[in-house]
């Protein structure tokens, strides 16, 4: 008679696989008391229900709750396509933009493979990799993204990646933006050595100051080297479980397939509100403004809380849009020693040593030094008004003073992983 | 400079994985002539339209459109707990039932590990089970389900599963439901050889005759070694794309685990929607008695023109529920022949070789003769009315007399997938 289900009976990439470490900090967060700048969540306030709900209403039919195609109801990608300015048929429908990495890792990875990863990297991309049996490689970026020149350093001596993966505006968690000449540096690195770049953009419409760079796919004329993906949750609602994939012709062919395994396909109900709203040109446009201008002055009031009560302390990154803020010590140390006090003070944030992947590593896998993600925090401003982020950073700055850099750093924010 | 994508850059899996071949022969019978028992839809007009709709306005909230828990949202679970009989935090919801089995695939299969079917089989399974690298090997199966005694030959002679996957009530396509006695036996030989039953059961709740037998993850005292899977899809609206899992408990942990990396969560709209119908009794009892009713005098009807007009010729199970009626030459040739023919007489179904899990081999891996998949023909009656049925059979009956045994079968409906 066995023991059942015995650790020894799962795969090795179920043993292997951690839970989210934001996740499972999320529910220490989840106090009356407590100001959360932990989260990576939309405004619920800025959610548009009533625009949605009248969408169900519309969009409600015996088609809507029927099986639909695996690449997605013809309604949703010819409305993606006109915001995309791309053609209908080049978009895949996902359920969310983390189905979109997860098909992307069941299709280009076998166990062993590698794949390159900014540092600091969101840590749901990882999650979907190592699912595949990846072995990470992180490579350092800095405000402009992925240091594209530390990773040419790294192919040059050798290193075959299968894909490399940034979050290409405003990052999670950095909050950085991949600069043009980089962008172009990376499709040409793409070309030359044969690699898949993973270009994640779930928060390139929060933006509300700067020029836009052309994005990395447009860049790939013959669509070759750039798998892009996008998603509603940001500036929709991630309830609808709604993103959307754009990859060279084989590559997409190969996500149908994959997709065909993984769910069928996504919601045909969802996907049918997501156009109906998405479709609407002059509705979106108001929304978006609408959510750019709240998460602006609430990215503002943090930046001025920060600078204003912890400027001597840490480095703050000001944010042309996205929804997170991204502050660094300045002596270099770890931010994880003040996050039990900060949450026995009330302020909840992630320190950046959650976003290390490759903790203890080399940061970059080529032996130099660089800036550790865990010398900084994240910080979410989108769910908090003006006044409780100060409030926030004032309880924060208290834990600081009161806590310096003593003692080791409490828990273990190692190679878990992230979840937005 | 490479040419991209080469086929070579694509992952072992991706290269495997092929198209639904049921997908791909769908685009095949849609003309306005054409009389479908090709498919695996539910009634469209049976769709619960308004209900779904009155529910939708009902829920829509912050939270219907907020991210939620990966394990489901509580009002969900706690529904399902009820209709279930268990606890509610023993169900983790999944999108779709699809996902659920691609899940338990990638929790308990590390490439070359064997995962047990019935010959025939849902495909739709083997998409997820070789996506994870699983060796399949076919079990035949008869009326009374999967030939437990077959299996226990094979685990005798050392065969040593992970996972053997059945759908235990009206299975697709063969119709059959496992009978109390073989699953009692197969509850036994999970325990003593040490793998998990993965019971899939879309279909129960389409019963109009006969009595249900308990269900093996309730004969599994201790939560053992059953993982159950269950959808709304059949009883409800399969475009939401909610379905459920139970599992023994670190199983259900490392599913969860492998969830967050698959799609972080199923939508909370749609299991908002879902909890609110599937909860109210007193309309689900209407609602299932229309279906079972509807589906009955479909497949009375079905099965009588077939004994009508065919009876010399295949053999029918009449079912006791589900969507599907098998009918198997009795010739022991394969129905493949009369695919091309019946399309161009105006009527479609699948040849049962599209279900052979182990096209060519030996049907049971133990070198014994068994009734081939091939024989059978899998005819689904939801979504034609009787007088249509009887149509289409009549334009089958035709094309067997036309072309009898003729000739070699048409394409190649060997190792490809299925859906539905």
């Amino acid at each position: 008679m066995h023991t059942f289900v015995p650790e020894t009976r799962l795969s090795s990439r179920a043993r292997a696989a951690t839970s989210s470490v934001i996740r499972d900090l999320l529910h220490l967060v989840d106090r009356p008391d407590m100001l959360s700048l932990a989260g990576g969540l939309p405004a619920p306030e800025l959610m548009p229900v009533d625009r949605l709900a009248a969408a169900a209403a519309v969009v409600a039919s015996p088609r809507a709750f029927q099986y639909g195609p695996t690449e997605g109801m013809g309604e949703l990608r010819e409305v993606l396509g006109a915001r995309l300015a791309c053609r209908a048929d080049d978009v895949i429908v996902t359920t969310g933009s983390q189905q979109g990495l997860d098909l992307l890792a069941r299709v280009l990875v076998d166990p062993g493979d590698v794949v390159v990863v900014e540092s600091p990297s969101y840590l749901g991309s990882l999650q979907a990799f190592r699912a595949s049996g990846a072995k990470i490689v992180a490579v350092p970026g800095d405000g402009d993204g992925l240091r594209t020149d530390r990773l040419e350093a790294l192919l040059t001596r050798g290193l075959r990646p299968k894909a490399v993966y940034v979050v290409s505006e405003f990052a999670n968690p950095s909050g950085a933006t991949l600069s043009a000449d980089r962008r172009r540096h990376l499709v040409d690195l793409a070309r030359r050595h044969g690699f898949v770049i993973v270009d994640d953009d779930p928060y390139g419409e929060l933006r509300w100051a700067g020029a836009r760079s052309a994005a990395m796919v447009d860049l790939d004329g013959g669509r070759e080297v750039v798998a892009a993906l996008g998603s509603a949750s940001k500036i929709l609602a991630p309830g609808l479980r709604i993103g959307w994939l754009r990859a060279p012709a084989r590559l997409a062919d190969a996500v149908v397939r994959a997709k065909q395994a993984a769910d069928l396909h996504t919601g045909s109900f969802d996907q049918l509100v997501a156009a109906d709203v998405l479709g609407d040109d002059r509705f979106m446009a108001a929304h978006a403004a609408a959510i750019r201008s709240a998460y602006r002055v609430r990215a503002e009031a943090l930046v001025a809380a920060l600078q204003g009560e912890l400027g001597d302390v840490v480095d703050v990154r000001r944010p042309d849009g996205g929804m997170f803020v991204w502050a660094h010590r300045r002596d270099g140390g770890g931010t994880a020693e003040w996050f039990e006090p900060a949450l026995a003070a009330g302020v909840a944030f992630v320190p950046g040593s959650a976003f290390d992947p490759d903790p203890g590593g080399s940061d970059g896998a080529d032996g130099s030094a660089s800036s550790p993600a865990s010398a900084g925090m994240r910080l979410c401003f989108t769910t908090l008004e003006p006044v409780a982020l100060s409030v926030a950073v004032h309880r924060l700055a208290t834990t600081v003073r009161d806590h310096g850099s003593q003692g080791p750093a409490p828990g273990d924010w190692g190679p878990g992983t992230g979840c937005n």
